[in-house]
Formats: C-alpha cells, structure tokens, sequence
C-alpha cells in the first residue's frame, strides 16, 4: 500500500498518461467521478477534441458509507481485472475491454461505455432493450457453464477455485442477502410501516428460515462456476444494440443460480415499481410487456442454450450420462428462484434497496407495492421446485397484476 | 526436490537421529518398512533394548503399483501434517501424534501405534472391536462437523477451503470412485464370470449413471467441511481399547458424506466377505453381530452426537433456524448411503479393491459375493433417500442375509 494514493478529478488525467499512451497531445480534457461508488472509485476522463474517452476505476480500502470503519480487501481489484479478462475471451466481448492493471495503486484503466446507460436507469426511465435476454442468456451460459468442472479440466477448475476465493466480499453477500434481512436490526432499513410486516412474514416464518438457511449454505458451499457474484442491473451496461456486464469485485466460484436469480429478482422489482410508477398507461404496458419477456426468455433461453452447447463442451465422463444435464440444469432453475426470493427481500428491507421501489413517491403505494415484492419473494423461495420455466414466473407476476 | 532421497531400512536410522532427539545412546535398532504403500514409504524404527518406537513416513512422488509414469504432488506431505495437527487437536488424539515434518525430505516422524492393528486386518481376522463405533463417531462430528462453516468463521473457514484444495488426490477419487466402475475398460479389474454381470448391471443402468454423476458433483463442488479423505478400515488402526485414524493424504474441503460413506461401505464389504469366509459358526454370529451394531452405532451416533452438540457449537445464525438441523443431518445420511454404494462398487471392479472380498477362496462364492455386494450398493446410490439411520442398513443386509 505504501505507493497507494486517492485519485481525484485532478489527479486522474496525469495519472492515466503515465500509464497509457491513449490521448492525442492536443488533447482537451474532462474529467467526472461518475461512480455511485461505494466500494471504489471511477472516473471517466474524456478529451472533447477529439472524442476520444477512458474509464479509470481505483479500488479503496474500506466501504465508503460505512467509512474507514468496515475495511476491505484491495486485491479484490486484481481478482476483478482477472475476471473480466476471462469473461471477455468467454463472452468474445460482453464485459469492457481491460487496457491496463496498476497493482500499486489498485487501478483499472479500461474501455469507457459512454454509449450505454447502467441498465437500472434505463429500466427506470422504462427503456426497453430488444436484444438484452439474448445477450445476457449468452454471457449466462459462457460465463457459468463453460467454467464448471462439467466442462473444465478439473485439476485447472480448483485451480480457479483457489483463485478467486473471496471471503470479504463473499461476506458481505452472506450478511446483507442471506442473513440480516431474515432478522430484526442489525443494518436493516425499512419504513416504519413496513416493520411489523416483516417480523411477522418475514423474520417469524419458520419455514422460510430454514429454506434461506438451505439457499445460504449453497451459496457458501457449491463452487459450481465462476460466477459474477452481483449480477443486478446496476452491473449491466445497455443500449439498444448491446450489453455489457461490469464490476465483477464479487466474483468467486458459487452456485450458478446466483447469478441468475439476482437477475430475475431485480427484472421483476423494475416490473413491479413500473406498476406503480408509470402514468402513462400505454408505456407502462409496453414496458412491462418487455420486461416479462425479459424475464421469461433469460430464464428459457439460459435453459435452451445450455442444452444446445452442452454435448459439445462437456468433457465429464459421468456428466454426459442420458438425463444428467436436465437434472443439471433444474437443478440450477430452482435454486434461482429461491436466489431471486432472498435478492428481492433484502432489496426491500435490507441494507442496499433499489432505486426502482424507493422511487414510488406515493407512501401507501411504496409501502404496498413492498409488501407484494415480500410476498412474491416468500413464494419463490418457498416453492421454487415450480420455478423451471420462464412461464412460471409470468404465472407468478399475473397473480398480482 | 535437490535434497530428496528415497528412504531405506539400512539409512532410515541415521535420519531419524539427525532430525528428533528420541532414541538412547545404547538403543538396539530394528528397521522396518510396514506400508502396503503404494503412496508412501513407511518404516518403524524400533529400539528393541528400550522398547522404544517411531514412525517414518515418507511421500513419494509418483504412485509405486503404476511406477514413475504415474507423478503425485509430493506437497501432500505436508497437507497431511497440517491435518494430522487440526485433527489431533479437534479429536484429543484420535490420530497419531507428529513429532517432526521434514519438507525437504517430504518426510513425517510420528507416534508409533505398534499395538495396534489396521483394522481391515483386524476385522478380516474376525475381531471385534467394542469401543469403535464410540471413538469413530467422535471423530465425525468432532473432524466434520466442526471444520464446516455451520461452525467455524467463514473468511477462516474460506481460507481452510483454499489451503487444502487438493487436485491431484481428488482427481484419483473421481476417476477412481466416480467414474471408472460405472464404465468398461480404463483401470477397473475383474474375474471374467463378472463382466457380463457388470456390464449389465452397472455400465447399461443409465438411472444409476445419474445418481452416480450427481454424487460425483456433490463430492467435487460441495465444500462442507475439511474430509479425511479416503476413510476405509485400511485408514484405521485399532486395537480393544483405542481407535487412530491415519492417513489423511487426500483430505480436503468436501461432502461429509464422504467420509461417512467410505467407512460404512467398508463395514458393510466385512460383513458379506465374513459370511463367504467364517467357517466357525459361533465366531461368524458373532462377527457379524459386532460389524452390524458397529454400522449402526456409527450412523445413529454421528446423527445423535452432531444434534446433541449443535446449539452448543453453531454459530452461524441462519443455521439455528429451527429445523435446519434436522435438514442438514439428514442430507448427510442421504449422501452418505450414495458415497457407500459408490464405494462398494469400485471396491468390486475398480483399480484398488479389498482383501475382505478377495480373500474368498471359492470362486463361485467370491463371484456371488461380489455380485451381491453390487446389488446392495445399486441399492445404496438409487435409494438413498431412504437410509437416514441405523436401522435401514440393517434392514438391507437381513435381506440378504
């Protein structure tokens, strides 16, 4: 750490030209700390001249809400310049593209996606992007099943293993999604009127307890892929011809539902916050329409695509037995649903919620809409064995719409 | 490697004294290598004038029954002392002692259990041994259940996972377990009258290469808790009062299923080969009656002993969920069945198979013994959901017996 300085919006433009030959010498700079960041850093430094722009993400030590007091670890920063460079010779490009990897000062400089949004703004202005279940089924399917030991040399898969254990961030999910939420204080945060709402379906139900317990002790235990570890909107780049998956800080090797079901959780929290937010009844249709077939077809064409590689790619003598790859891959279904029902809790009571339901201006309308994103949630959790098609999930949501 | 030599009788003195002060200046030696060690080259070094002993064990780097062309990760030396320590304090000494390890030399010098015997020998020579179930248990719940992360701190516990990772041990387990009986060819060995037998009913049961292929992954991905690895009665030394596990070479961050596994199956293969091979009838009854309490006890103690110290020892607060212990147990017995019926098969017409069944003299009977064997394993794997105590196993074998 001791050649390790903050950037700023000062800073930022000497530093990259030390590191990268990018910028013309005419250049005309801009720079902007763009990051909602509360684990990093990022700036995008931009020549106006000649339209030409970078990306600068520096890791910081601790979490930045919680101040100095919740340190974390740096090397998360090297852990994820690893993983975008396996993810984009996996995915031929729908993660940035890394330029350079300073492990003194924890920095990234990579492609800017000064063309895209972060898919939850967009989802929140109700932007639909046609070719996004398609590319996300894909950046599902190569990045998660193509590192599982049914397809990789298993000596080189533990290999990766070691790797990328990662205990701090793999902690923070343990708490904030798979914990604190299922209890009354710690870093909860709710309204008032929700309180009693969730020590009595939440926190009292036995049932679901154990079922959380289940999904928790997968999450920590079955290093099935090489997962993103925080796939939500917020980590997703979009426009309306391309997709582009970033931060993946939380990368570790866990079960392959949880990339899927954070997905479907936030895809199904934007729905039901358009239920409440969208005036205009013709966009809001509209964009719940794509929303559903979001949901429906990143579910189903996960499924579709996995079969169609999956006689091809494997390399497992015992994978390739007749029937194991349906076993597989329900198996993976259901535990999304179940991912999808802690995902959607603790985004409602948690720690970390989504700008989609705390944008419900309306009091009662937030509150209730909150209580049915609980009540969904308990359902996916509680009978996820159901959850296998994109249709269930369509059934589910026209239950309460 | 430049200071390693291969141990001998004649030079295995001289190493001893240069490492550990033990013997006395007027100690009379007698050197022997005692390993069957395909792995390991192991010597007890005996001062017969002071009645005084100890172990040398020391690793090889390459498998000795398949020669050089068969190369191990010589390090494992040391993730067995590191293990034989974890377990020496987690057991109060239900494993043997180490005095010394030599990393140049790959090299441990350990507590000698001359007065006791492997307990494969032991139990083929029909004795019984009536502290086992007790101490085995003990060593379970207090090796298992207390390396998992129900138990211990997760970042520890994470690092735990990463120190042990073990690909090379594990890959033999898969190929060798998991893989290889259930297909024709590679190293599998059998009398030819079994081959059609096998072939029928292992190779073509393709609801069996599921169940197989689904155990397989569990033992691959599922990182429960720090597993000895390969416990068969050849790991275990007993004698009428005391029981010391040895051997932990392949132990790494698996299913405790498998460990349970291993050692049921290996009673299980004892009690059908002393059927075949116990002329007295009194002694026969009266084996098998011990090995029948000892499977028993063994599984019914572990369940009662983990759920008796559970609320003690958990820490993990969705694991007190109420309920989730029961789950949790339970799913070990489940799996533990289905490793016994892997491991009874591969024990029949794998690579390295057990002296219990091969010690049946009569071809007609060893080849029905053998066959029944596979019939109670099939058994095992494809109903497993039904053995969660004690008494389902002695259910499956009086039908048989």
């Amino acid at each position: 750490m001791e050649n390790y300085i903050e950037l700023n919006e000062q800073t930022v433009v000497d530093y990259v030209n030390a590191k990268l030959d990018y910028f013309s010498k005419d250049a005309v700079y801009e720079c902007n700390e763009i990051g909602d960041g509360n684990l990093n850093l990022v700036f995008r430094v931009k020549d106006t001249k000649n339209k030409k722009s970078i990306i600068v993400k520096q890791a910081l030590p601790y979490v930045r809400a919680a101040g100095e007091d919740w340190p974390l670890d740096i090397n998360r920063g090297e852990i994820e310049k690893k993983i975008l460079e396996i993810e984009y010779k996996l995915t031929d490009g729908l993660v940035p593209k890394v330029f350079v990897f300073d492990p003194e000062m924890f920095c990234m400089i990579m492609e800017d996606l000064s063309d895209y949004v972060i898919m939850r703004y967009g989802l929140i202005d109700f932007i639909q992007y046609p070719h996004f279940a398609e590319q996300i089924s894909d950046f599902l399917v190569k990045t998660l099943l193509l590192t599982s030991d049914v397809v990789m040399e298993h000596k080189e898969k533990k290999d990766y293993v070691k790797q990328f254990i990662n205990p701090e961030l793999c902690e923070i999910t343990e708490d904030l999604v798979y914990t604190e939420p299922f209890h009354i204080g710690a870093r909860n945060d709710m309204e008032d009127a929700l309180v009693h709402f969730h020590k009595k379906e939440v926190v009292e139900d036995q049932v679901l307890a154990v079922e959380v317990a289940k999904l928790k002790f997968d999450f920590m235990n079955n290093a099935q892929a090489l997962l993103h570890g925080d796939l939500h909107t917020g980590s997703i780049f979009v426009n309306q011809e391309q997709t582009k998956v970033i931060d993946p800080e939380f990368a570790f090797y866990g079960p392959i539902a949880y990339d899927i079901g954070a997905l479907v959780a936030n895809l199904i929290m934007n729905y039901i916050s358009t239920e409440a937010r969208c005036e205009d009844s013709v966009l809001r249709e509209k964009h719940q329409e794509f929303l559903l077939n979001a949901l429906k077809d990143t579910v189903d064409l996960f499924r579709e695509k996995a079969f169609a590689i999956w006689d091809e790619v494997v390399t497992d003598k015992m994978a390739k037995a007749p029937g194991y790859k349906e076993y597989y891959i329900n198996d993976v279904l259901v535990n999304t649903a179940g991912v999808a029902g802690c995902e959607m809790t603790r985004r409602t009571v948690g720690f970390a919620q989504v700008k989609d339901l705390n944008d419900i201006e309306n009091d009662k309308v937030r509150i209730e809409t909150k209580k049915t994103n609980i009540t969904m949630a308990k359902e996916l959790i509680k009978n996820r064995d159901a959850f296998t098609s994109g249709d269930a999930y369509v059934e589910l949501i026209k239950k309460f719409y």
